[in-house]
């Protein structure tokens, strides 16, 4: 029931996002979320908080968004967070490359294509540059890097990016991370905040853009011994869009749940399947429409090499719902992905610090290890300065290889050279040593969520149009917990009375924790109006009859179905209360009070 | 009673905050918040979004903390914000010359000398590098802009800032803006989000940093008519350092209050005076010392030209109080400053889009104006592709000097050159023109705080240490509304009742909204002084004696006094409530329940 510029259209009007900068003509990618739009984006990442992190008994931290190079060396960044780039010769814009190309043919993926390959495509499909018609065949690809780079300090400075996503201010904490856990596996880690990427051309409006806000969670485990508790959401159904599915042309959605999907294997991993269910519960209760949701696997072309296995959330924005996988427009709102030790070796190896969890044994185990104790009153003399360095060979060829030692002599490498010593001299011997544990790279799983992307989504299922006695009227359904406000007060104005009563009415619910709209500007349909665009769920009008009975009483009126229902002021905090975090719906209002008939929408 | 290293010790050991990327050598001027940091930084948010969006009735936005050039080019930032870097020739690290000088000599405020000043007080006081020791005399002092600088898209792309404070995001979306308020004056636009400062040499740890959490508003009036609710705020004290004082060798504070500082002119604008008592008020609802806070008044060197009064909140971080101003360590944690329409009139100037409010008169108004109707007829033969111009520039001089159309002969310049027409060609005349309103350059009155320093603040004054028992203790006794955790819960390990009562008094706690640490880690002596050490301001046991008796009870124990008391399980929910929500003292508690005289914490 939405199409994208109807949204783009309300989102601007009513204060949700539009571009910025526009009166400087505005800069591709870049988004600014009004009074309405900031509210319900706060409010989501508040819902994912309270799941993601209170309620999984998870830690937030708060890192950086500019880090320094070594640390995108190191996760990969530096390297490989490339777009294939193509400039047009004739005007000098710029175009992703692999997006041409699949506008222009059925190649699908051309993002996993090596270069050679997609230079040879733009030649083939006789690409043309979007901008001003010049053929592209002959032109260069390049790799564009996405990160945005800036310099850290003054002179040339040191390089410094701005983070491609949040997951690095984790792990390049972990080290310190992991004491505040007390060094115990499982635990989770989450962060909200802004991330980058320098897209070469922005499109799709606040879908795609190149700086947004993510909601992760590094989950890190033991994968030998860490379970999810995978029975909370084994019931939980869901559509899944798997990897073969994808790749056969009559492929379909398969329907099932967490539990089952998980043991019959379409979904690899445990903890990826836990997570698959938790954030299918989430969207549900945050409003996402079950019928425009799916969980899609990764084709194998478009795995990280380390992601053992990797789902993405999608939603469907344009409003065509179906069985069919390929109908629809459908958008990535979250990602799912076991990353295995990928990122903590890579720290490991590239910092300087432990990130490893020492594990202690229940009980100390008892282990044989070969040993030499190298006598350097013999190697001392013998070797001079290189003594120190025949001991430590002579104890690595120990650990590596046991056998060496049978013989009368043993050969080792030192700085290029083979040395030979009497096997006495290296004094080996096998050694029961009592170990209290061991040394863990934990597995990292990481539900990783784009909050723009679901505050669209949100937006989109929720918009809806209908007739209200012959006027077409455009509302937005969000689910209370995410709604900008909560509820709208609306004196009729020019009466005192009435006016007084109002401020009383929004004292009273904003002292009850409910976040209150007050307008008293135009007719009283013409605030029904503005409020349904911005999805208030519940409006309060403090009308003449309010202040003529023997208790005062104010209209209440539903969003989605305009019913009307008159209810004393003494019990509206409680009521609306209740209705609002789910513990009533407003029927029950209309069977406890008085309805009202009349139109008031048109006084 | 605190010191930099012990706080900057605990905030590292218990998760507040730490440098960020340590594992690679750090890089100085970036902080990431640990578990408990984000929490604290949080609330403080939360807190400040309450007082100052919420409460004044001010919207919230999120705008991009990535701006393309134009914009600072407006704003003055490209041109004007800036530090003077000195390099070392020895050692080329570089240096705020203007702090090198005020360590040096007892020179103050040498950021606002001119540069060939510096470099003279540098050969004067023989300057050194405090790296390497080597005279700077020489050296040259240049300009250092503080903006970090970025390329939007690809090739060389369009240079792109990291904002340097939250405030543009608003003021260059103002022409949207107004119309979400609907075009009213008074409204304020609130803004909560990182910030960055390229700082040559960052130092006083989290105290300067080059990425930061800034909380503005931006409060839009009409100077003529608008006035702030001074009477809410009018009797609340404040302690003053007004640039006299500060400027005076025997100066002082003045203790006054926020009504008779505008009365008597100490503070100049009325709406900067209203938001220093809500500021005022605020600080002390979250826990800043109010012996450790003072308002000082910007210097006349220190002001921006356009801002006609400025003060700063200032804290004193080191505990040395006193009635000195000079004495102790003060920070600025906060900026009031009346910033006229210089903001608004400088985006009208450079951006192309409508920077005023229309506002409408209660009644039209009748006002004469002198108009010009340029006979096109004859000034087209004569002027040819030039009439136009001319016409224009008749028009401009009527509206300027009307009196130049008395003679017989008019003459404009147009393309530089003098034209002069017949007066009767311009159809001069006055008439009379009814008016509905007219375009206002709204001026701005901006409160601006920084979070982090906010955070450090609250740690710095929660920070203390007793004795109990013999033992040294550390604690924080941070406000229960901005404090990390409410409640922390700890069973006797090993009793699986105990732990099956302590998960139900946590799931209670929580589904009040507590927001509850469940520890089973360490002796309970222990788990103490980890939640005395993060602030925690109630702590629950569950003990054997929780079992045994007819109703279920936990001790509760105060983090300030050690107090502890015996509690019904059932009361629990609502009497910590009570306690942390400030309807009551734990004092209560004690007068209510069974005291527990035994020394539970060496349990």
């Amino acid at each position: 029931m939405s199409d994208g510029t109807a949204i783009t259209e309300l989102a601007k009007r009513r204060g949700f996002f539009f571009g910025a900068n526009e009166a400087y003509g505005g800069v591709a990618g870049f988004y600014t979320f009004g009074p309405e739009g900031a509210a319900l984006k706060r409010n989501v990442e508040a819902a994912w908080r309270d799941r993601f992190t209170v309620k999984e008994g998870n830690d937030e931290i708060e890192a950086p968004t500019i880090g320094p190079e070594p640390v995108f060396e190191a996760s990969g960044h530096l390297d490989g967070f490339d777009d294939m780039l193509v400039e047009c010769g004739e005007c000098g814009e710029s175009h992703r490359a692999d997006h041409l190309i699949e506008d222009a043919s059925d190649v699908e993926e051309a993002e996993s294509l090596p270069i050679p390959e997609v230079e040879a495509l733009i030649a083939e499909y006789e690409v043309a540059c979007p901008s001003c018609g010049a053929a592209l065949a002959g032109r260069s690809v390049e790799e564009f890097n996405l990160m945005f780079e800036t310099a850290i300090g003054p002179g040339s400075g040191q390089p410094g990016y701005l983070r491609p996503e949040t997951a690095q201010g984790i792990f390049v904490e972990f080290p310190r991370l992991k004491e505040y856990a007390r060094n115990k596996l499982p635990f989770g880690i989450t962060q909200i905040g802004r991330a980058y990427r320098n897209e070469i051309s922005p499109r799709k409006g606040i879908v795609r853009t190149r700086e947004f806000t993510q909601a992760e969670l590094e989950q890190f485990v033991d994968p030998d011994t860490d379970d999810p508790p995978l029975d909370r959401v084994a019931d939980v159904s869901v559509r899944l869009y798997p990897a073969g599915e994808q790749e056969d042309p009559d492929g379909g959605y398969v329907e099932t749940t967490v539990g089952e999907a998980v043991e019959e294997g379409i979904v690899a991993s445990d903890w990826v399947g836990y997570y698959l269910g938790v954030a299918r519960e989430w969207y549900e209760r945050i409003g996402v429409d079950g019928d425009r949701f799916r969980f899609r696997q990764h084709l194998p072309g478009e795995r990280a090499h380390y992601a053992a296995d990797c789902w993405d959330a999608e939603s469907e924005v344009s409003g065509e719902t179906g069985d069919d996988p390929t109908d629809g427009d459908w958008i990535e709102i979250a990602g799912f992905a076991y990353r295995g030790d990928y990122d903590l070796s890579k720290h490991a190896e590239h910092g300087d610090d432990d990130f490893t969890v020492f594990e202690q044994y229940d009980e100390p185990r008892t282990v044989e290890r070969a040993v030499v104790d190298p006598d350097m009153s013999v190697l001392g003399p013998e070797f001079g300065g290189l003594a120190g360095d025949v001991a430590d060979a002579l104890r690595a060829l120990a650990a590596r290889e046991p056998g060496a030692f049978d013989g009368d002599e043993v050969t080792v490498e030192v700085g290029g050279d083979e040395v030979t010593v009497d096997a006495d001299v290296a004094n080996f011997r096998i050694e029961a040593q009592t170990e209290a544990g061991e040394h863990v790279t934990p597995h990292v799983v990481e539900p990783s969520f784009g909050v723009d992307r679901t505050v669209y989504t949100l937006i989109a299922h929720a918009y809806d149009r209908d007739l209200i006695d012959g006027e077409e009227r455009t509302y937005l359904s969000l689910a209370p917990e995410v709604a900008p406000t909560d509820v709208a007060v609306f004196p009729l104005v020019g009466d005192e009375a009435l006016e007084t009563l109002a401020d009383e009415v929004v004292s009273d619910l904003r002292g009850a924790g409910l976040s209150v709209a007050h307008d008293d500007s135009g007719n009283i349909g013409r605030r029904y109006r503005r409020q349904d665009e911005v999805g208030t769920p519940l409006s309060v009008t403090v009308d003449h009859e309010s202040v003529e009975r023997d208790v005062e009483t104010v209209t209440v009126r539903d969003r989605d179905t305009t019913a009307q229902v008159r209810v004393p002021v003494a019990d509206l905090a409680d009521e609306l209360g209740a209705i609002l975090d789910g513990r009533a719906a407003f029927a029950d209002l209309l069977d406890t009070y008085e309805r009202v008939e009349t139109d008031v929408t048109r006084s």
